[in-house]
């Protein structure tokens, strides 16, 4: 069964949009309907697609919306239409549970969740676009009677988004964003929680460190709220293994015991290796080249113009504007055996390159 | 008294040889010293400055050790040359205590600690750039004896580095790093602990955030367990805050305490709006345009320079390639109220432009 259409999005916030719009470029007619007229409208001016209308007969259905809505939305979409019915929710047993209390058997057959691994700190229709899930993990979580034909078909459409499918049971799904997501954020939020009353001379020397490891934080709280809430049991599994951790950590350094901080340090680089690269295959060695230019647009060009020229694949870009200057300094980020190839190269062509 | 040279940096790794070819660029005579012969040859091979030699009299003396050994070599610069010292060590009143065990009043006057906000996960003279400390914090810290002129030259030498001085007494520092990166760095390290035996299907689902959170835990163990172990105090005041949290958080979540959640999730939120913007400023919206382009240099050079001409600053760029696919995506960041002219400016010069 090949997904053909029509898709009906449940929701248009930034994940529903985000996922219309996506179906809209590979060619598919898209369904929609919220609970907010503003939201279905930004959402159709954006060319998401169509409000969904009586008669309507879709062939998917996506339920996108808020976590604590999950489980009556699926239901309500799986009695509604004789389609297949996914959701893009954070956890996957709990609506799972509370679908299988309200329909029959037939009807769950027609449900597969799953979990596009993408977001934003944004939310809404209007941060939504089409090339959110490129290259991203998707996981699909089939529960024991999932038909294979609706396991299918929604994994169809999270490849026709550009995303990596990843199928797994929701129990194991849970327990992985726990790890890989709940806790992190968790985390996050106690950092970031210490730097809420700090004083303005502390907060000055901010620097990368604590920026990425407390940007999560920033998300949406009445969401986590509820993300936290329905995957109560594996979160706590692994806060209470932080805190005997934590108490690890605090008893290593209170009595200056560098080893036992040492064997804490060691576990965190080696979870850090653990992770897989950006698009699943191995970590690949880079390192940065740094690049003064003036600050403006056209010199930004000449620079990518004379990369290109060099033959150098550049893996990444972070520019950093001074607004009390008017030079920038351009780190660009290549394959580690290219970086002094493409220094000297740039030093050639009359670049200021520093390193 | 200004900043003449030479400069001596004694330690030749990572922020040592940063300092010397910074040194160097802005014109300064710079000497060399280190215990490992070999990182010595490396550091003078890139051009960051010449071995010291007998009879040589340095202006400043930058202290660029690991941190164990931080107050004996100050205490020896101070004695061997009639000049100023100072030091880049992530703490600053341990070593200060010792080296006013181990010199008299006059050579005490001549030391003033500094700390530069920057670094890397890398390590050692290779991974060393003049442009380290650009536009970077660099906090400077008199002690009540230290002489102004010597506090004037430090202060020199960070602004030649193109850092942002701040003077701050060493006990603030202290307390200040311990809150902005030795709290990240440690919660950062729990949390990669988690992923270090997690199983490989849990880990396929790891997202941008898990890699922000745990990217600092990723540095060398054995320096970050001597900066722990030489602020102690301090992070243990703020890792027995954390543990009360965590044990609030804990009971919030088992007793489905969402309100409880809620407080320690706002407060987050306010921690990470508290962090001033990446050059002390306030933080500017922005927004991101995704454009989608053929994966080959060429092509960059011509979006940047459709982007000059368009004549929208760009604030950030990511590329996310993907090397099963033959087109690569390129999100530009810009300032939030420019985002859709740059969309719809680039879609009408024929670019594929999503969201």
């Amino acid at each position: 069964m090949g997904l053909t259409g029509p898709v009906l999005v449940v929701g248009t916030g930034l994940l529903g949009t985000s996922i219309a719009l996506a179906a809209r470029r590979a060619g598919l007619d898209v369904l929609l309907s919220d609970v907010s007229p503003e939201h279905l409208r930004t959402a159709s001016g954006l060319g998401a697609g169509r409000p969904v209308a009586d008669g309507d007969a879709p062939q998917l259905v996506v339920v996108a919306t808020p976590p604590d809505h999950l489980g009556v939305a699926i239901a309500e979409a799986l009695t509604r239409y004789d389609a297949v019915v996914t959701d893009v929710g954070s956890v996957k047993s709990a609506p799972l549970r509370e679908v299988s209390e309200r329909v029959g058997a037939e009807a769950l057959e027609r449900y597969v969740g799953s979990h596009p691994m993408a977001g934003s700190e944004r939310s809404g229709p209007l941060a939504a676009s089409a090339a959110l899930f490129e290259a991203r993990p998707w996981a699909v979580t089939p529960h024991p009677s999932s038909d294979p034909g609706a396991v299918e078909l929604v994994s169809a459409l999270a490849s026709a988004c550009g995303a990596t499918v990843v199928t797994l049971p929701p129990e194991e799904h849970d327990r992985a964003v726990a790890r890989t997501s709940h806790l992190p954020h968790l985390l996050a939020v106690l950092v970031a929680g210490r730097l809420a009353d700090a004083p303005a001379a502390h907060l000055s020397l901010s620097g990368q460190g604590v920026r990425d490891v407390t940007r999560v934080a920033g998300s949406d709280p009445a969401l986590w709220q509820q993300i936290v809430a329905s995957n109560a049991p594996a979160v706590l599994e692994l806060l209470s293994e932080v805190r005997a951790e934590l108490d690890a950590m605090i008893t290593a350094v209170s009595g200056g015991s560098r080893e036992g901080l040492g064997v804490l340090l060691d576990r965190g680089v080696a979870g850090t290796q653990a992770i897989p690269g950006k698009h699943g295959g191995p970590v690949r060695a880079t390192a940065p080249v740094f690049v003064s230019l003036p600050d403006h647009p056209g010199e930004l060009a000449r620079l990518f113009a004379d990369a290109g020229v060099i033959g150098v694949n550049i893996e990444d870009v972070r520019i950093d504007h001074d607004p009390g200057r008017d030079t920038g300094l351009v780190e660009l980020v290549v394959a580690e055996d290219s970086a002094l190839h493409l220094a000297a190269s740039l030093e050639d062509r009359g670049w200021v390159v520093h390193g």
